[in-house]
């Protein structure tokens, strides 16, 4: 492990993932819904399309195909076109709160009192493709302490675009050196690392499931790396 | 007092004068430089001349005489016609700080107890012309605990133009009457009320020092009144 770098002030977080188990959280919400409604769905897979489909709705977006449209729309397109594969129908209040399941994500075990401690020490800010409705209200719902809230939207970007870290240290009015992005996926902190940023990389290898994917990524390539908001605040010093 | 209105799911705070007491502040700043300088300065004087020339600086800007500028550069601005006019000259890092105090203002007393209480029953949000990074580094150094920091900057547009109002519900995810402005000025809560959110007027007798002047306002002309957060939390059936 490097030494901990110096002069950093806020520490921004990817919030699906790295902070919320957006997969365990979806599928209970999922399985409640499917005992309610008397529905046979195989909620781990519907969860992991669900996310799938994430990507590419945002590439729509950054092409121009479609005009910007926040997460909960996209999650919301994406939804309809999963329900209408598997031949489901919700009524629209059903489908609507199921849309809404990504403002009630649970939050990894650490990341409170990661969070906590680390919040003595630095600024701590979202910086998600997340809506900002959505983060503020599952801030709320599972106590995360942020002192502020960023997002895409801000911006008009979706992540990677550089607008979304470099719009972030503007609004901070920090450089873009005094930032750490901290993701557990190697593609957001290297497109952070382009624009300035410090990284710190934590591992979450049950965010896709027991034994799911990982991304992959070579020792070194980040400031820090560690495998809890907990180890995070133990490299930056804080007590 | 009327019935605490039904449906308020957000409430967004007026900062300079409702939730901090940006007068007494300054003086204290102005104290310390100036016995650390040897200056000899009406120190209440400047302070409130300091914030006289934020309302036409925010009016050169939405005339368009000024391109967009956040707060820090209009203070600073208005703190370098002070210094001319006084014949006073300060090295760049203790003008660069002076300016800065309005980052670290502190709270009114009932500051942060009202708003923890309001916490458990209300999104907190900002709703200030001041900019997102001296939001963020005043919430931290006065403890203030925003669920979410909003500003005029997020929209290029200063209150009272009905753009802050209008996007801080819609980035809040609510609608307007959902949203509940609090403002120790009649003004800022009239422009609210025209773009269809609720409102709340906190008195802030001392904001102008003992005994300065107040804007007047009718009974009944907001949905509550009331003379601190606590006060406010108990009208809106917080416990």
């Amino acid at each position: 492990v490097k030494p901990a770098p110096v002069g950093v002030k806020a520490l921004a977080f990817d919030i699906f993932g790295t902070v919320v188990d957006w997969r365990s959280s979806l599928i209970e919400e999922g399985q409640a819904l499917g005992t309610r409604l008397g529905l046979k769905v195989d909620w781990p897979a519907f969860a992991d399309a669900w996310r799938a489909g994430y990507q590419p709705a945002m590439q729509q977006v950054r092409s121009g195909e479609l005009p910007w449209t926040d997460i909960d729309g996209l999650h919301r397109r994406i939804l309809n076109g999963l329900l209408a594969e598997r031949g489901l129908v919700l009524a629209e209040a059903d489908a609507a709160h199921f849309n809404r399941a990504w403002h009630r994500l649970q939050a990894w075990p650490d990341s409170v009192a990661g969070l906590l401690r680390l919040k003595a020490g630095f600024t701590l800010s979202t910086l998600s493709n997340g809506n900002m409705a959505l983060l503020v209200n599952m801030a709320k719902h599972a106590g995360l302490p942020w002192d502020v809230v960023l997002s895409a939207e801000l911006f008009g970007h979706y992540k990677p675009d550089p607008e979304v870290y470099l719009g972030a240290a503007r609004l901070l009015g920090l450089a873009p050196a005094e930032v750490m992005m901290v993701a557990a996926h190697p593609s957001d902190l290297c497109a952070a690392a382009a624009c300035g940023l410090r990284t710190a990389y934590v591992a979450r290898p049950l965010e896709r499931g027991p034994g799911g994917p990982m991304e992959a990524w070579a020792e070194g390539e980040f400031d820090l790396a560690c495998s809890s908001f907990n180890e995070l605040a133990t490299a930056l010093r804080v007590r």
